[in-house]
């Protein structure tokens, strides 16, 4: 019934036949120019960016800094004017770098640039030394006979291609999580990967790796770009490489952090949300202002210009900054589990966790009846260079569960051609964000609220997604 | 009567009314495309540099990397056929960085990255503790009543700005060469400049400093322009900015290094040298690719295609690899005393120390008479973008002083737009040496060694410059 309904909707809508039965009470195009002309004139995301950095810095899980992050994050909520804040408790495992370091001893001695892979287990005191097995892959390193791994270091050589929406990580990132598996498989000492970034630089990347209870865990790091080009030379020559590896990381136990959630409360259905979303926590080399102190930028301004623009809107609007996004996504599980009974109360989620580049699509997870109203969206965003895309939106990391519960999402797609430059690395600081770029994105994620939490448009549920062919 | 000669010879050419008289035994077209095409499809360059960088690495005066890059460039420049390979002794002060490690203790706690500047002494075991004092320049704390100085840290927070040429570094560079001495002069605990460098990333740029016999040495040390503006943001609080500075450099008294020297010996004017200069020494951090790597390269890449393509020239061509250019020009000092009564012999030099972009121009600074052959190097570099600049040339570092005692000297100037990204930092590294660049750069000084070695040009004396007006 709903499908015959939405297909002769979207039929009608698309050639232009019917005014939309869904725009009776949608924002008039005065209040998208106030709102955007209010963004247009504010640096509020930068600025909540710049506190978040200045003021608190790094804040790895479970740490110092993550403990003053999910207070000032209470307290920027509350003087930005949010009329409930509160925090949602979640378990986390606090995981702390200490020294990472390398060195090539033959053919020609390097000091080189490394860093721990997030959750790796220490070397021995003093650290070890063995040959090193270079390996072009993940895949590469699966079918390398056992008796060639044995006892070496490995080292995954695969670069990371860049693009304009990241599709470089994925091919790539399966070394970094799953490479100390299949190197322990094989009875190697430790890892090192090329560091999955697209930076040519001496900043190694870290980032989240797995241990697999049948097997060992070995330790794991990241070699910078610049270095593993270095060790990649070595293998020049026909003499064996070698290298010291010393990294001593270590488990301080789980600990007790938060999802820290703001909420502008709806004038006529205060129980239908609109759910924004970014991570608190960063990783704790840099100060996390692309990941994701952009994002806790973003859908804070937005939300709060949308209410200082333009009042209360109709239905609720909720920022969550979720809790240890970088290791396991364990405060929106934690969320997505305490809500269970609740889920069904979204409207619709949107997550911003991809730096600070400028959007330039907009994918949603509608159901079919409510497609009108994302090109409706397209309409409103289009001033700003973003376009419609296709209705197989999965969400940011932290609401990607959402939609197999029904929750609808949509994408704001950005600009990552650089973000791989500085992701995860002692790099990733606020001179990175472009004060125009940041802007476009707090102008469109407002409209985005401001249309969805205005309207009476309901694109639950979610559909299912069809598999890839 | 030389004067009047070249005069007229210069408009006669000017005009093209005259052949040369130049031109008898120049380099005929002919040559020189097969020297182009040669060095086209030649990687000499960028592989002496990626040997240098992988097989030495790092090589700050004095240490163990110096001891093998001059054990590397004797053997390097035998390989290559020089049939003269000498070493000039050079007595240099061998200094270590240690650990350099900084930290604002208030208002808000933060690690930020430091490096020493280069001869910086060591703060006591443990470190300072001081409040900062931010200044906008060196004139700026010129000028700041002492009372206010006394006892702080001082921080001068000057940007450099981006330029081809490289022109943003002379105006910052002072605070960093003269910074500790002025801020001494005031009683400063200790001084941090912004980096000189044109980056937004979290490498600190070292570089020398000086001090002066009057005046207390304190510690000066440099802030990556990412914590720079980390340390600047929080002066937008009222509460005192407090810093933890601790730098444990130390110096290991004096070396002996080496001027590398490899000739190729004229067949007909074995005496007149065409001298291509390259500094051989690095600083610590990066393995010195850019700075000079690059020029190691080029201009041994150049002299070894002239020989290997044309011939014998009929003047040498004598490579100097300079030692301790970065700690004082220690080893051009060096050089030029110990060669004070041969150095009429030097027809022309050229030095390479800018990186490995393009070369767009040709300055020189030759005498009257030979200004028409610059014209014809400016024919010959043409086809690959170098047009010719003024008669106003310096040189390189490592030859200025050689026009005030009549030494003739070309500028190729290279594209350094992104030199001073990487500059000083562990960032200069070979990844960033584009190979067509470099190859252009080889070809560029191939073909101007070589018509300078195959012509009768004499444009000694270098005149004086007309002082800036």
């Amino acid at each position: 019934m709903a499908m015959k309904f939405s297909s002769l909707t979207s039929i009608l809508f698309t050639f232009g036949l019917i005014a939309s039965p869904l725009g009776a009470t949608l924002a008039n195009e005065a209040d998208l120019q106030q709102l955007t002309n209010a963004s247009e004139s504010s640096d509020l995301a930068f600025d909540i960016v710049k506190s978040l950095t200045i003021e608190v810095g790094p804040r790895i899980a479970g740490s110092e800094g993550d403990k003053k992050a999910v207070a000032w994050a209470e307290a920027k909520l509350k003087t930005l004017g949010f009329d409930k804040v509160y925090k949602q408790p979640v378990r986390v495992r606090n995981w702390s770098r200490g020294l990472a370091e390398a060195k090539i001893i033959s053919p020609y001695e390097h000091s080189v640039v490394i860093t721990a892979l997030g959750g790796s287990v220490a070397t021995p005191k003093g650290g070890l030394k063995a040959e090193v097995l270079m390996v072009e892959s993940l895949e590469a390193l699966q079918q390398t006979p056992p008796e060639d791994v044995s006892g070496k270091i490995v080292f995954i050589n695969k670069k990371m291609q860049r693009d304009r929406a990241g599709k470089g990580y994925g091919p790539v990132v399966v070394g970094r999580s799953q490479g100390a598996i299949e190197a322990a498989r094989a009875n190697a000492q430790a890892i090192l990967i090329r560091s999955v970034g697209t930076d040519n630089s001496r900043f190694a990347h870290t980032g989240a790796m797995r241990y697999s209870p049948d097997v060992k865990k070995i330790p794991a790091g990241a070699l910078s770009n610049a270095d593993a080009d270095t060790l990649e030379a070595m293998f020049d020559t026909t003499n064996p490489v070698t290298m010291h590896v010393n990294m001593q990381a270590k488990e301080h136990g789980w600990q007790t952090s938060y999802n820290v959630i703001g909420e502008i409360t709806g004038s006529e259905k205060p129980n239908e949300f609109i759910h924004l979303a970014a991570h608190l926590d960063s990783w704790d080399e840099g100060t996390g202002a692309l990941d994701d102190g952009a994002g806790v930028g973003i859908v804070t301004a937005a939300a709060t210009l949308v209410k200082n623009t333009l009042g209360q809107p109709k239905r609720s609007i909720r920022v969550v900054l979720y809790a240890n996004e970088e290791f396991g996504l364990i405060g929106a599980k934690q969320y997505t589990k305490d809500n269970a009974d609740t889920l069904e109360q979204i409207i619709v989620a949107a997550e911003s966790d991809f730096g600070a580049g400028s959007i330039y699509q907009i994918d949603t997870r509608f159901a079919a009846p409510a497609l009108p109203f994302a090109k409706k969206l397209e309409k409103a965003l289009k001033p700003l260079g973003i376009k419609l895309g296709p209705n197989t939106a999965t969400g940011g990391p932290d609401i990607y569960m959402l939609p197999a519960k029904g929750v609808p999402v949509v994408s704001l797609r950005q600009d990552g051609t650089y973000y791989f430059d500085y992701h995860h690395t002692p790099n990733d600081t606020l001179d990175k964000i472009n004060l125009d770029d940041i802007r476009q994105n707090q102008t469109a994620y407002a409209i985005f609220a401001y249309m969805m939490a205005n309207s009476d448009v309901d694109p639950r549920p979610a559909p299912e997604l069809e598999p890839a062919q």
